[in-house]
């Protein structure tokens, strides 16, 4: 199942727009945080009211982790060198499309801001990275416009259904706490550490991982760390 | 090249935030006809504004004809039986691109009013008509995200250049007229007539004939017509 996961839209009416192509795509689950809802919003919503009524309020940018298998995260803008491990690879929405067909659990693809879209910090904790190819001249895309885009292309696609083998979101970052628990016990390089968590993050997310090769993954790394541990209090 | 042509607007921010798809999308050419256009029309543009200014305003539907080789209609009601004629066949946006790929001449598409879109009697002049595939609880799309769709859809395709030798729209109008001349002084059925017409306008437009072959076609049955006079005037 594939949701739309709004982060921080100011303007009412861009949610009501968003809510109505995901009615005309035919696409329902909706996960809000930081937006701003208003009469507007129903109004431009038209016939799609019922997606915004039930759509769920999350608190914080990362509460989306406890509901999905899968985060999915929309840049317009180019990569700069200094956050390229951020911003790359990004996914064109047709290849998106090819990746996700026949793929179980729920996945949401998260819109940010109409002025900055989604974070530098919000785009680390995404699994993947997707971008319509624009205009170099003028790539900004209104937010709606950009989900209309995104939703005809993966409209265009089989999923499957839910699964429940599938962890979720939130339990690959424990995974990745892990890692960097490890990581931190060991000569690994301090300042290698953020973007390698970023790299352990897309990678299991990207491959719907389910809770036995989670405990798998676990138990490799809390071996190690035990036995490391083990070693030097004997030192 | 691709050019849009809206028709009959009301809402003075969808044409601005058409004008911004297109730039992103890298489109660049507008026809308007019976379009409100205010300052939030430039507003919503945003930086496409450029686009908006220099739109060619057009004072009635079928001037298109004058500026265009081929005019593609969009729809997004599904055909009733009654009008069958009228609205069959529909592509969708990427049969309409692997249509237009490689393909030269200017082509424009319309786009029409908020509420009932283009009308039936402008739809009979369209050469081909597009519809996006939508989810039949609520097919209803807000037209800039109409176009945002097609132009992303078309976007992905190579086309080519202008083409003088490419007959304009206009001039397939004078074709099918003279067929008509000819189907009048024939027995063939008066009822037929009007659908004929828009058939034989429909396969002249698609073959984006050039003007030497017009005025072959034009030579035949023009030849014909006479020769019928000629027998006409001797019994």
């Amino acid at each position: 199942m594939i949701s739309i996961y709004l982060v921080g839209l100011k303007i009412p009416e861009n949610v009501g727009f968003i809510v109505r192509v995901m009615k005309n795509f035919g696409f329902e689950k909706l996960y809000l945080y930081d937006c701003k809802v208003t009469t507007q919003s129903f109004k431009t919503a038209s016939h799609a009211r019922d997606i915004l009524k039930n759509a769920v309020i999350l608190r914080s940018f990362d509460e989306i982790l406890d509901h999905v298998n899968m985060l999915i995260g929309t840049t317009g803008v180019k990569a700069h060198s200094y956050e390229r491990y951020v911003r790359k690879p990004i996914f064109t929405p047709e290849e998106l499309r090819s990746f996700l067909e026949g793929k179980s659990g729920e996945v949401a693809i998260a819109f940010g801001r109409e002025d900055y879209g989604l974070f530098n910090e919000e785009l680390e904790l995404c699994h993947m990275l997707v971008s319509i190819p624009t205009n170099p001249e003028y790539p900004v895309m209104n937010v709606s416009h950009a989900v209309a885009v995104i939703l005809y292309e993966l409209s265009r696609g089989k999923y499957c259904d839910e699964d429940e083998n599938i962890v979720r979101a939130r339990d690959i970052e424990k995974l990745v706490e892990n890692f960097e628990r490890l990581m931190l016990e060991t000569w690994y390089p301090k300042h290698r550490i953020e973007r390698t968590k970023i790299a352990l993050r897309r990678i299991l997310g990207r491959s719907l991982i389910t809770k036995r090769e989670l405990t798998v993954l676990h138990g490799i790394v809390t071996k190690a760390i035990t036995y490391i541990e083990h070693l030097k209090s004997r030192s």
